[in-house]
């Protein structure tokens, strides 16, 4: 064992013993590839001498990394900074104005803090949507985690609104190219049916198509956004958007509240993840619950999302999971609804798939995203059904450590340069706070 | 500053400088006799020095301690045994064949493992409802927080058992009055209207009443028991329990999800505390949300608890205190509803008001029973609005100390003792689940 600072080099090997998968101790063997090479109980023998670092983690749980399919990362700045009001209010009176100053640098140094936070509570791949993204890309590959950018397209059917935003996606889709980095990816963004035209949704169908990226909307989040689709297009969002060409198995459709059992199929069929957001939904009283049992029924891809900071507030997928297990078991009257290890493949492999991640498993030839949850504490104790403590009584803090593609982000708690990035977003969240009120 | 062991004695007295309290950095005094005896950024001068230990609390947010209103502690050991399943199996198939082979030292360790984790979250006192109550309140004692025990009560309308009740209810006072601990109390706990006959509603009224101590039932938690209730006794279940006396300003009633609104305002006038438990709720489906709009306009007392770890499954207030804001909210269609403070005041002065602790408030004369929540973590930055922060960003593990009655139980993330305890809670939960299954 070198010092802990080749420890968190990438493109070495590991081999980590005793950590629970699927209720057994077994150990796991990462090539310097970052792909996972083995993993068993009895590997040892092959792998163990091989490996440039070796990873005690007897009394943890080893758990793919968790992926977040819906977020605005930067609004990390804004946390806290308004709650409890009426969706408008908050939106006109405190949000807009200070969006209104945010800077690259700003979206940088809020990236930066939300990938800090997500690799604390276990996320390794985050699905985001905002201002500058070449900035939180650029961020992102600091961070050593995977995303997926789209910029926000809104042209409200304003034609030169759209030609800009045609522009700025493909500016960015050159941008982050350029990077030329395996963990970041481009995704168009059309913001949602109600803010972009039929021509706008066209178009961001076909670059989707075209260039094989994903693509990352708004979906039936309230119930006004239906009943005015409905009055305008004449049909429910969903239709439109299938009209439109945006119903794919590369789109990932966030908040989905006011699907109907028609629209629940059609998600289905053509292969579309939703993100359930059940804080953020709850927190805004969007008034209805993702119909899950429709969702699961029809057989449709869901994952699992936390919003951005400013309707959460957090980016805890340990959390989401018990939100989402609760919210459907309450809004839909049924104690069997969503039990626990359905939570789990909505928090890992169906987002890994819906993000092409590489990830989502612990199996050979799997991107090595590996998470390990500590077992020695009050609320894992006792250890009947890892699945339920997980997601009925952990939180984040249950994660010790962490990699992506093999590469250690956090060990043992300990996130190299942690405090820098602390003291920097706070000052960008402070000067945006004194620009906007003066 | 002596060893570390000397810290954690109590009545030694404390100087807390650098916390945050209501936005601003203070400092704390805490003497010998556990009662705060100033606060203010002022105070140094006159205090530091006659301090036996000094506190560097900079980077932490200071707390009245949590109180948790209702919870059954023990069931910790039943944590994850069983979960997402429907309520008449899950009791008949699950919780109570685990419960036949309980014991007074499977209570004690659930209790110690509870107490534990209530500390690690912030919480420093609770009001319990379980079996062999005796060893309960000799864990708490051993583990340096406050408890409220009551034992169950259920005769249901038969005249053995509840002679065999009210003996047993008289015993725990007489036990719990032996240990002669200010921090340990008793209640009377008739269990529910549905389970306890009028006869014995109209006794637990009058021991309560008798003895000046806390009743502590639950009501309203389902639709059917409201049903039941009217088609039984001719009367809702909150008329009902009015009309045994058991409603009066010593009484915590759990849940209350199907209250109406002339029961909302029966409850705010007799002064009785409303317990709200949403996780829950939530988990076991039951339909509707405690009407806190309600119980607001009419002046009720209202506070928060986590129920047991069958149905929650942790017993950590600040995420509970999410839960709350965010299914008000969602519940009862209003974004603005349980605002984060008022979430705070729930799990704080209305439970300490309801228990008696003597603390809930930072002030001079009060109890020292006071958290600190460390903000260099990144779920805490940027420090816009600290309530917010707490309900809504944080979890349990954002507590770093936590003193009761100014003894120091937990300080930088340290109990000492803790390891032992998880050791011995595993091996009861383990023993419970071979003994079932046996």
């Amino acid at each position: 064992m070198t010092s802990e600072e080749d420890f968190f080099a990438p493109n070495t090997s590991k081999f980590i013993t005793g950590a629970r998968i699927d209720g057994t101790p077994q150990d796991i063997y990462i090539g310097r590839d970052g792909i996972i090479g083995a993993v068993g109980s009895d590997i040892a023998g092959e792998y163990r001498r091989e490996a440039d670092f070796l990873v005690d983690a007897s009394g943890t749980i080893a758990l793919p990394g968790l992926v977040n399919t819906h977020t605005h990362a930067a609004m990390t700045l804004l946390r806290g900074y308004a709650d409890d009001m009426n969706l408008q209010e908050w939106l006109s009176e405190k949000i807009w104005p200070l969006e209104a100053h945010l800077t690259g640098n700003d979206v940088y140094w809020g990236t930066r803090l939300a990938c800090l936070e997500m690799i604390r509570s276990g996320t390794i791949a985050f699905n985001d949507m905002y201002f500058f993204m070449d900035e939180a890309a650029r961020a992102t590959a600091d961070a050593g985690i995977k995303g997926t950018f789209a910029h926000g397209f809104i042209d409200l059917g304003n034609d030169e609104k759209r030609e800009a935003e045609i522009a700025a996606t493909k500016e960015l889709y050159a941008a982050v190219s350029t990077m030329n980095n395996p963990r970041l990816q481009v995704a168009v963004g059309p913001h949602a049916p109600y803010t972009v035209s039929p021509e706008g949704l066209e178009w961001c169908a076909g670059f989707s198509r075209d260039n094989d990226i994903g693509l990352h909307i708004h979906l039936a989040e309230t119930e006004q956004e239906v009943s005015d689709c409905t009055r305008q297009h004449g049909m429910r969002p969903a239709a439109l958007l299938d009209q439109c060409g945006c119903l794919t198995d590369r789109t990932v459709a966030a908040h989905c509240c006011w699907l109907n059992e028609d629209e629940s199929r059609l998600i289905a069929e053509r292969g579309v993840t939703v993100s359930h957001n059940p804080a953020s939904n709850m927190k805004l009283a969007v008034g209805r619950a993702m119909p899950y049992h429709w969702l699961k029924d029809a057989g449709a891809r869901v994952s699992l999302g936390t919003d951005g900071c400013s309707s959460n507030n957090n980016l805890d997928l340990i959390e989401e999971m018990k939100f989402a297990a609760l919210l459907q078991k309450y809004a839909w009257n049924s104690s069997v609804l969503l039990p626990a290890h359905e939570a789990l493949t909505l928090a890992t492999s169906a987002g890994a798939r819906a993000l092409r991640t590489g990830g989502g498993v612990i199996a050979p030839g799997s991107a090595a995203d590996i998470i390990l949850l500590d077992t020695r504490t009050p609320s894992m104790v006792p250890l009947h059904n890892a699945d339920s403590n997980i997601v009925y009584a952990a939180s984040g803090a249950a994660v010790s450590t962490v990699f992506c593609n093999g590469t250690a982000l956090m060990f043992e708690k300990v996130i190299p340069g942690e405090e820098d990035i602390l003291i920097r977003a706070q000052e960008c969240a402070d000067d945006l706070v004194a620009q906007s009120s003066s």
